[in-house]
């Protein structure tokens, strides 16, 4: 296995599409949106990522099945374009993995023909708010961003820098000529948002003219913050004992 | 040196070997099991694994005799099989590292003729039980999870993801078409458990039809215990010092 | 993309240039004083510099277009020389990234025929002071030390090692045979200092023989400041929240 | 520049050298014992070692020169053997780094015909002691331990594991067929070590039949103590300030 493997379950049947990319970050905002794109899309998974970059862990389904952390790759048609969604379970563990993965997943995306990039995610305020959560519109090529306003999707300073991916994805396809943008859901930053979430994929599929059902939306946040609560009680058991696998303290025995 | 240096001891004599492996971890209880296999079933040690990608220190043996950290190859026989017993000082100290040196355990295990693999490891809940520690299995095919539930294996979600060499063996393993289970015992996390050893164990040769005297394994899991807190007071004094060899701070001296 | 993408937007015109450079470090003097340069002197882009070695965001301007990070080349004439003014966002994320970037940086330069290196920055004392701070000075050749004194630079064992880019330009230019020093202005350390950096940038147009108008230094401190306190807001919560994307407890999620 | 770049500053006089190391480490025993060797056996200083995997910082003379951070190479001739001192700055910054100058430091020793190696060092007790501090000795061949008891240094259990440079240049050493010993001293951990460093010094002085006049020894501790105190004051306003040249915090100004 080299830094990557591909592997491509099926052939694709797409034309001229458009990436629509969620992976974990602030709130799960991108990652909760582009899962529930996949599931109400019905898209249809044709490829996964692997990578020695990302975590050293493997997930275990509730059948007890063991698998590598993946980035998948789902295709949807909906009625104006193609879709490639890319969704998975992790990000890279260090900023040359970040580099890589995003110049990877672009090297793929150019093999698919992808002609224009989303990537959702979520920028932190702190703040609890019971208005309808902003969306910020960030992109690598200024006239893209014409007719945002008027869709209710925010462009102004305020996002700070993007990390990961999605700004990786964005920056670095700006020198490949790929245009794209980011669609940013305003979020407290510390707990899964749902109707970050939403407001995301709202303006998303605003600006592609398509329909999701959001109804199931709040069900999957509460799944996945169950999942995240476990799992960090159990992290917190790893530290305290300073004997999680792979940490250097267990080295130390002869 | 490569990243990796392999060093043939004796030509193993193996047929269709099952490989078991037992790293530091959780509870230590994998590299109890698998030490405690090594003496019990009278393993011999046929091969040993260094890599720039483990931590940057020796061992001493009580004699006074340096060691590059290592993982040992042991071969043993039983009644239904042969078995190669994985086992040693340590892990990776990076995700990367755990990639490379899963994937290189992986091709000795191919070259041996493996045909299956077992994974030893806990899994913490963070509490003092004193009823008898359960046994988690997991796999990377379905089918060979079938009947682990009659043995006193537990299959259910509830494990989290597996991290270190364990996990990513069966994870890479299954890409290779290999098959392989971890068994994890329930373990509080923060403490030397010879009882969740003793579990595993059972469910092991429970599997694999053979027999383990346990009389011996209290007796192993004290003394481990004794070296990790001698080690973990020296390691104290290194932090506190902010002087540890190879610490950053200990460079900034002209 | 290979680790470094050297991007040329215009041919430069120069001849036998003056390298300065001011890269974000204590008290942002470096940079800051870099920056107020290239404005003052109207000086003009002509390259950028890429990497894998720098962190992995993306700024996003005003105008909501995004950027991968990046150091800038300028180029400026004053009466007695050519300067070629780097600055820029980052600074590389490992001892390596930093050892490789510098190497990069120093190539560059030679293409460039650069003759003497000129490398801004700030030294911490971490007390407040009034009176105007000093300016330390320190060169890869003792001779160029001369009559630093004289020109109000001090020149002392005190300002302890030098870290990153500025050092190491230094250092490791010494083996290419190219000669320079660092201008290190007295600062706080904990705060964006546009009196030391205007102390440097004093010292820098007296050896250089140019002028520099130091009337809007104060207010590019302020508006640094703002962005600062702004980004490390967001920085607290990413981190409370342990869902920074990139972030590897993020990616626990199955 | 590779990854390393060793420099012959004149070509050494030697037969079979024995090597001698001393970097920095636990209550810079090491460091202050090899310092010590050279000057007072006028040793003569023939080869520096930089590196990539080194700190990235360059350290300032008190006559405010830069240098990049090396490991210095020197040759002396005592009445039985001639010695090749390895002392210098740093240790590499990463547990590949050490694997690969260990690696490094013995491909140059075995070109210098380097026919033995010693290690200097300390192990930590974390207590005050009073009496004369104990050396033990560790190597990686049991037989050369004969006879060190009646010399006076230790050999038993209870070092713990040796890192950094010391230990990997006997444990990959041994995997060369070169033979070799770490002397530790006893000590404290959180002090500059001036009394161990002796110790290990007899022990070494009388291992190889040499004399060393110990009186500036102390004075030589006390230098160390007075940089190492200014320079952990300079790198607390750093953390505290979260601006330290190359810290990541730094990079997120747009």
């Amino acid at each position: 296995m080299s830094k990557f493997e591909f592997k491509l379950l099926k052939e694709p049947d797409l034309e001229n599409p458009v990436l629509v990319e969620g992976l974990p970050g602030i709130g799960y905002v991108g990652k909760l949106a582009a899962d529930h794109l996949v599931e109400e899309l019905n898209a249809e998974k044709f490829a996964e990522l692997s990578s020695h970059y990302f975590p050293h862990h493997v997930t275990v389904t509730p059948e007890g099945v063991l698998e590598t952390v993946k980035i998948d790759f789902y295709q949807a048609k909906t009625e104006d374009c193609d879709l490639v969604i890319i969704t998975g379970d992790v990000q890279a563990t260090s900023s040359e993995g970040h580099y890589k993965t995003s110049e990877k997943l672009l090297d793929i995306s150019e093999e698919l023909g992808v002609i224009k990039i989303y990537c959702l995610g979520g920028y932190a305020t702190g703040k609890h708010s019971k208005s309808k959560p902003k969306v910020v519109g960030a992109s690598n090529k200024e006239k893209i961003l014409e007719g945002y306003r008027d869709r209710g999707i925010d462009v102004e300073e305020g996002t700070g820098p993007i990390l990961g991916v999605s700004g990786l994805l964005l920056g670095l396809g700006k020198n490949r000529g790929m245009e794209g943008s980011a669609l940013l859901g305003e979020t407290h930053g510390m707990l899964v948002d749902h109707r970050s979430a939403q407001a995301v994929l709202e303006a998303l599929s605003n600006l592609l003219n398509f329909e999701v059902d959001m109804s199931k939306l709040k069900e999957r946040a509460e799944k996945t913050e169950e999942i995240l609560s476990r799992l960090q009680k159990e992290k917190k058991i790893r530290e305290v004992a300073g004997m999680g696998e792979g940490d250097e303290e267990v080295s130390y025995i002869g």
